[in-house]
């Protein structure tokens, strides 16, 4: 592809001679046929070893390259870029005759349903749409178009899929909630009768759970992007453009906001709100309701900055028992001496 | 189903007019022929609103509404009334012509295996068990009668699963345990020879995995209830009635009694005893053994009121160094002052 | 197998009078025809009552046993006993016409494909090496010789797995790496254009995710062994004989070194460099370069050793808060007597 062409499909200015660009790498490791960017003034440097043929980057360093396109955000024009080159997984297209497709499931001509697919009673898959080998379609779901479902995946009874999702390999969507009521003789199980439902463009991530709702819904909200081993309980609610990092788990009938970030290996408690926009350090675990805007770190959570001034202190712990053993010892002199 | 059928059932005192109840719901969902429940008091406001056409509730509060089923356990009751209700996942019975069947395995002739399954040789699938496609049945895995497989779980060689055991989509039982011997040129396996056993009335969530042992068991406790994305290490024995929640690891070799709760992603070290009835708040680490009926908090695991009284002051530790460095200064100052 | 036969094998020398040992066991269970060991000094008490048949253990104790082998590290030398007597699982040899093989794949006739195995366009697959049903190998993966690939694993596309190299069940390598960039609209989709490499003799848990690089490599180095429901982010590197515990995330682009040791759900953050031979405690949280030979726990992680003292200073903490305020008071109360 041209540079010119790139730089009139990102709508970005151009500086330098036209060429031919084959493909996307880093700094360091970009050939001269290929793109790279700069999005951190960290590796300035690196603009002077790379052999990086063109560069995306912001227009205040135009100066130190020969040939750019001047972006006021780079990271996002060189992710556009890496679109134009990407090429989708995959070697296989149209129906295969070794998947089982239930003769009540409607499955649109334009989709593509690797071997060993199971495809169950009156679900529905949307136009180019693609189910690779080995995942499993229950009864009734529905999976809207443009959604690309990795191999081995679970998308289990009445699960409604938006459009354009992506769901990586291995994951689970819509198993049982974990409910249970103790009677005399053990603890009985609570029928998780509600269902999943993923609205467009959420894209999660592998061996990630998303368990159906006891009753009613499971709800993950448009745009939002969940990474892998991400534990999400029944009626849980996600609001939109929300990011969820790895291992993160959210226990039953919490409700999370829009645009919220929760980092990797957070816990968040059940039956609680999580208001819009907030965020929360990795690892941490959250107990209590969150208003929107909120940035807390630790287990228990806390105010961010708190959490970051306490944490430093941790490690000084012994020292300050010291001082409190020698400030009582110093108490006991001083009154001593004004008895005398 | 009548209302007064599922008084009959559930063997509850029934008040109002009998109706035809099609379906369990919410409060605040619940249509003229649904029935609800009310088990918190924190909602008893929503009775006023609700257009249940039914609700299970305590006896004390049977003068707030119309037509209700009386209960000392509403939640339990309720719980019963979805079974009622519920109809079990899947849309295919028989022994799929897809499936892979080994000619010495045996499965009996009311087991639902899907397509896609694969089951070993001298493998034995219980009546009325059904399993899920894409499931992997081991050599010599025995499975009892009336479980629940569902789909790309797998189940290692010699696993022994006993009978109404539910396993949920994607977790692998009989995994090796993770065992290596440290040699001069790197780590040797330690090869997993051991198996697992599931008892009857387990349930385990998606994608958790459980390994087999080095030597000898790894065992699961009858009527224990497990979660999504737990970890379950080499040899490890858990009791009976046990609640282990999402992504909870336990090591190799630990001993878990009858009626424990491990909240969610709790870790629990190797070689350890934890007694009957013991609980671990969500995010806990403990590394030492704990008696029966102990309840902790806390990374490492302290009792759970100290966890929770220390808890509060964490936030506080930048303001108790200062005060800390405030008495030391004032300590000087007094003993300047007595000096004179 | 004769025990002189194990003796000559392992290169031990062989106390007592030659016997025919039918396998392995502990000490507590084993039979008169099995082998045992006694590694740790804990477990002496167990020699007297044992059946074991023949024990391997430290020259020192020979004296306490009637039949041994004589090892200066019986750990070891038992883990390659069991390695003599343990069969690998598995009862099908060949490829199978249940599997689909592209006709552009590359599979050795040495090679064992089971059922419903997906193998893609390009791929290749080593001599010896055994693929379990279910396994998705996407495009242009390779495998090399002698490796065991259990049920359900999937290999996305480009990704290179050595030779030696076991991955259990469900486990998915090369799944996209977790990237996007903030637009006004929403977040978009970086790429992951790069790829996942494993190298010789890596074991890989059940369950487990390794995500493909954004661009470049995510590599596993030789030897390194790998637990159940670890998540390894787009281009980690991991370098050789590095042990990673159940349930420890690596987010992206972060370097560990060579026998590096994490324990069970350790979070360690992105663009770090840990160095070689540092041991990190179960459940620490590490936000910050490791030089080699570091040892930390904590969460945030700090010295191991600092951590185990101020550890025991967190139950304390009320008890030091009461401290702070009474010698406020005393201070308050000497500061009184010395104005009068």
């Amino acid at each position: 592809m041209l540079l010119s062409e790139i730089a009139a499909k990102l709508n970005l200015e151009f500086k330098g001679k036209d060429k031919e660009i084959r493909g996307v790498n880093t700094l360091e490791d970009a050939r001269e046929d290929e793109i790279s960017f700069l999005a951190n003034p960290k590796y300035l440097s690196l603009l002077e070893k790379t052999k990086a043929g063109a560069i995306i980057l912001n227009p205040d360093l135009s100066s130190k390259v020969e040939t750019a396109l001047l972006s006021s955000n780079p990271y996002l024009d060189f992710a556009r870029t890496v679109q134009l080159f990407a090429k989708p997984q995959g070697c296989f297209s149209g129906q295969s005759d070794l998947a089982f497709i239930h003769p009540t499931a409607k499955v649109h001509p334009t989709a593509n349903i690797y071997p060993f697919v199971f495809i169950g009673a009156e679900a529905q898959i949307g136009a180019k749409t693609t189910i690779f080998p080995g995942v499993y379609v229950g009864e009734k779901v529905k999976i809207g178009t443009d959604c690309v479902i990795y191999a081995n995946v679970c998308l289990l009874a009445e699960s409604k899929i938006g459009s354009k999702v992506i769901i990586h390999a291995g994951s689970v969507i819509g198993s049982d909630g974990f409910g249970f009521a103790q009677s005399q003789t053990g603890l009985e199980k609570f029928p998780q009768v509600g269902r999943v439902v993923i609205e467009d463009e959420v894209e999660i991530g592998a061996n990630t759970t998303i368990d159906r709702a006891a009753l009613g819904e499971t709800r993950i909200g448009k745009g939002t992007k969940i990474d892998n081993l991400v534990q999400i309980g029944h009626n849980v609610k996600i609001g939109q453009n929300s990011i969820l990092v790895a291992q993160v788990g959210i226990a039953g009938s919490t409700s999370i906001g829009n645009q919220v970030i929760l980092a990797g290996q957070v816990g968040i408690a059940g039956h609680l709100t999580i208001g819009d926009g907030c965020r929360v350090a990795a690892q941490s675990g959250v107990g209590k309701d969150l208003p929107p805007k909120t940035d807390v770190g630790g287990s228990p959570a806390m105010p961010h900055k708190l959490f970051l001034r306490s944490s430093v202190i941790i490690p000084k712990l012994p020292e300050l028992q010291k001082k409190i053993r020698y400030l009582e010892k110093k108490i006991v002199e001083l009154e001593e001496k004004l008895e005398e």
